[in-house]
């Protein structure tokens, strides 16, 4: 499985974010199966602008990665974006095949609300809804997992993606210069290890003249918990080929999956 | 909060063992609360040693260091030794207070089975039974968690002491020269970090002569994910004074435990 993780940069005017992403694709190596996307890949990381930014299922940024999907035979991992729907706010990912159909769709379950004393403030529930489920979804390969950054703080979603048959997970996120530093490559390293996978994570370039700082750090987290691939906060492209047959390998040889006490996992 | 690691030598006769254990605990300062020993601290971790060295509860091990918790006004959490009941046999942790009160007992819940291609073979299950619960205890600073080595590699078990309210989680433990490089540090990180607690662990001293080796590095991280403590394999005493008012501080900063979406925590 060969992944392109596209490190974008989120220009104020989103046909300029798209331009470039197009281009970035139209890059990739031809034997790319996935593109994945950052989170909130075409919209500024700022809660009084996701309204401005949102489309609806199946809008124009749905459909502009739907058609390359399709054009390019590949997968695409569309990071996220603002989805509105009935009065909500949601930030939503969408997983196109390589016809171009939607195949996974992933609202952000755990909205990230952050006061660390001289650092980070941001609150996503001033404007955001949250998901009520758990997202896995099919391909050619093995089943995948999908959630959004904050969603991957909590050992529970990684641990019931990979007991639902997911071998690879992916995390569109923007982690920020507090958290990152601090916890981008525990959380990616603990979520493959303890759970088997690989782990699969795609953020934004950094850009010091927006409000939000993204770390970037565009990393892949492999079933022994090691880190494969990682870049740094710059604009670029990764393309890195995964190994699924090492998922089996160290299942087999440290069956932590099958070493679980389920019935005694109890308040 | 102050902790005094022992990581000790596992003496091929019990009786030097316990010798040495009593020296290192005379030599701590006198304002120590607790002190900790290492997993399997009186018998050498090999699974067909367990039946020799165990003991039923109450034994002369558990009566030593009851006595020593009594004398020195200090809390023991007694790593774990072999404990025989009723024809089975436990990797078990005692807890003694200052009055030598045992208030905390651990049987191991997940056995240690591990079978790395041209690395570490190792089956607990070959002569151990497992326990069947979490445990929680009580000390006048707040509660504590408890557990050994293996169990902590399952974040259900961080994370159920967590919401029974622990706020230090103590885990003996004897990682290999295999596991140790790749994971203890991160399983102990993760932990700290997920569940927003202290984790310690305490590793017997490395002893090349023995049939298991290792990994040592007896450990402290906190509730931000940071290491605080760590030794080197060799044979020491490390004490360690740890702030309980971070646990809240970080709790209120970055709100994982209430961020939880129990509800959609489903299969």
């Amino acid at each position: 499985m060969k992944i392109a993780q596209l490190q974008s940069k989120v220009c104020i005017d989103k046909k300029d974010t798209l331009e470039q992403i197009s281009g970035m694709i139209n890059s990739v190596d031809i034997d790319t199966d996935i593109i994945m996307l950052p989170e909130m890949f075409c919209c500024p990381y700022d809660t009084a602008l996701f309204e401005k930014y949102a489309e609806s299922d199946g809008g124009n940024t749905y459909q502009l990665l739907s058609e390359i999907a399709n054009k390019e035979n590949k997968y695409i991992v569309a990071g996220s974006m603002p989805e509105s729907d009935d009065g909500h706010l949601y930030n939503t990912s969408y997983v196109f095949d390589r016809n171009g159909n939607c195949i996974g769709k992933h609202r952000k379950v755990h909205l990230f609300d952050i006061d660390v004393k001289n650092g980070q403030y941001f609150k996503e529930s001033d404007t955001l809804s949250s998901g009520n489920q758990i997202t896995v979804f099919d391909t050619e390969f093995c089943k995948c997992g999908l959630c959004i950054c904050y969603d991957f703080r909590f050992p529970e979603m990684g641990r019931i993606m990979a007991l639902n048959g997911a071998k690879v997970i992916f995390v569109p996120a923007a982690f920020n210069m507090t958290t990152g530093p601090a916890h981008w490559e525990i959380m990616f390293r603990s979520q493959a290890l303890n759970n088997q996978v690989y782990a699969v994570g795609t953020a934004p370039a950094r850009d010091m003249s927006a409000s939000y700082h993204s770390y970037g750090h565009s990393i892949i987290t492999d079933p022994w918990g090691s880190v494969i691939s990682q870049i740094d906060e710059k604009q670029g492209i990764k393309i890195t080929e995964i190994d699924l047959e090492k998922v089996e390998q160290v299942r087999e040889q440290l069956p932590l999956l099958k070493h679980r006490r389920e019935e005694i996992y109890r308040k």
